[in-house]
């Protein structure tokens, strides 16, 4: 069929005349009665609103002034795990799910001023129930429960997934050759997420469209929800804001301990191996340190298996300054990743490197 | 039509048959050629990959062993305007075009061994070139050129928008008011990023299909490209990785000035006005920044307009350890957000908080 438009595209539709979801609604009845024409493969992308507010998941606050404003505060701080990042009014935050959002996700839109509308409690499970609803009155069709959420480094926002069920919500190219025989690494594409953004295009911000069908995607198997797209605090390179990890590391050189932490030992367990006191230091990384210092330092230093500080003048004042020096460069060697423990005595302060029992 | 599917829904449809790009190949030609079907109002997705090619950005490599690897790096270099976050082997740095990427979105799959593909110099330029190319055969569509990212705080990667022509890449519901009366804030749509994401659907990532058309979406003007979309460093709460600003902030307390930076004075300016010598500081903050040095401080402390530290006893090693102390103070309060000076006499130091002039 030359010149013919190829036929194994998608299709993505809007889904209208759900209406105003309540609590307690039967989400699968609305929207096959809205649309008749959804058919087995599909993949409904739900707006998490009318999820949430299907569950139930409601909270009453005052419509105005302070009392809403603390009130807010209150939902959104029972909402957070861990503040990733503030500036002004805006709290970007982990969630109890694991998600980090503006607020916590938390939406005062599309709803009367008296209430807020909370994330569903486990999206995924939301969106297995939802599937197996649906399943029940004949519909084999995958499950998106989607959000609107902000990203680094980029303007604008995105609708991406937060639950899923009947898809699995990475899509593995690793391992795959190319047609100049280069292995694929490192690619994962997140096929839940770029479902949620192409149903975006499709639907309004003012609820009228909170469903669209993504129709002649293929099926990949039952699949693991989407919470496998949350990438945990400790494999995330962005963790928190660069703000409050610049503040963290000048409280870290605050508390720099003196002393390594005495390790706890068990009452009747063996004498502790001796630890190597003198850990391999790039005499280099040592050099960039100090000269970060220049103009700064006014002690005398030396190195010896670790580092020698001493008063570069006589006098009660240059013993003070030495000691600020001290705890100037232990900040510095920290910075490059050197720990190191501090002995202050008379004459000066013997820095030596990190050890980690 | 009760039962029959919306007819303003969209169309992704991928496009087949472009083959291998090579420098100087007229993409309007191979595209139009590939997908005779395509028509007015189209959205054209195009892969940036071959983008580079048609523009000859690439660059010869040694095909293996270190001498890649050390050609590699210097071509990293060259695509860098500055390193965001490090760890391992792998690299997140922004662009000189602005957009924060692994590895500069610099490529080694679906290319030969022996060449890398870079970015298009300006891919907002290449999508209105193109756009210009096709409109000069008859053919007004719009342009998104796609490249797949990663982000922050979730797995999987995305197809995002690098550069437009003809669309709006920021959708605007600011001021738009929702059912229950509420006026929507914040919420700017990246839509040529949902557009890019929508496309990927039908692409693979082997480079058989490297144009998609997404057909339906609504014209939005001739808009300002992608770049829009680059948040530039200064605003993004994200502009550092977390461990690299965690260090910035120990070399920060390393470096705190004694002495407020003497101001440069032009030869013929007026005496400055005096400044604020006290600025107002929450003594509650200064409360909690000691508090974080518990156990660590072994200095005596007083409270003025400032703060003065002391030795707790008689020695030399405790006016060390007072110098030590007033450090760790500084840099306690810096986290706080409090800039001091320090003045050290024989007999301690006096803290006076941050003049900034």
């Amino acid at each position: 069929m030359t010149g013919g438009t190829p036929d194994d595209g998608l299709q993505v539709l809007p889904v209208r005349g759900i209406g105003d979801v309540v609590a307690g609604d039967d989400l699968a009845r609305l929207i096959v009665t809205a649309a008749p024409w959804i058919t087995d493969g599909d993949v409904l992308v739900v707006t998490s609103k009318i999820v949430s507010k299907a569950e139930g998941r409601l909270v009453e606050v005052p419509a105005d002034g302070p009392e809403r404003d603390e009130a807010r505060q209150r939902v959104l701080d029972g909402e957070t795990a861990r503040v990733v990042a503030r500036r002004g009014p805006t709290s970007i935050v982990q969630t109890h799910h694991g998600f980090v959002m503006a607020a916590a996700g938390i939406d005062a839109s599309n709803v009367d001023k008296t209430h807020l509308v909370l994330l569903p409690e486990d999206p995924d499970a939301s969106a297995r129930r939802l599937r197996a609803d649906l399943l029940a009155r004949g519909l084999d069709v995958v499950i998106v429960i989607s959000d609107t959420m902000g990203r680094a480094w980029r303007n604008g926002l995105t609708d991406v997934a937060l639950g899923a069920a009947g898809i699995e919500a990475l899509l593995d190219h690793r391992g795959q050759v190319d047609p100049y025989g280069n292995e694929l690494s490192l690619t994962q594409m997140a096929v839940v997420d770029e479902l949620a953004a192409a149903a975006e295009l499709v639907k309004g911000k003012c609820d009228r469209v909170p469903v669209a069908v993504v129709r002649g995607h293929p099926r990949s198997g039952e699949g693991s929800g989407a919470a496998v797209l949350i990438r945990d605090a400790e494999s995330d390179m962005f963790s928190l804001g660069t703000a409050e990890a610049r503040a963290a590391g000048l409280r870290a050189a605050a508390v720099l301990p003196d002393s390594p932490p005495a390790a706890a030992v068990p009452p009747d367990s063996p004498p502790a191996a001796p630890v190597s006191a003198v850990p391999t230091v790039d005499p280099a990384v040592v050099a960039r340190a100090l000269q970060t210092l220049d103009g700064l330092r006014q002690s005398d230093v030396q190195l010896t298996d670790g580092i020698r500080l001493t008063p570069a003048r006589g006098g009660a004042a240059a013993l003070i300054r030495t000691g600020a020096d001290a705890h100037r460069l232990r900040a510095a060697l920290a910075a490059e990743g050197i720990e190191t423990t501090a002995v202050i005595d008379d004459e000066g302060v013997t820095l030596t490197y990190g050890v980690s029992a």
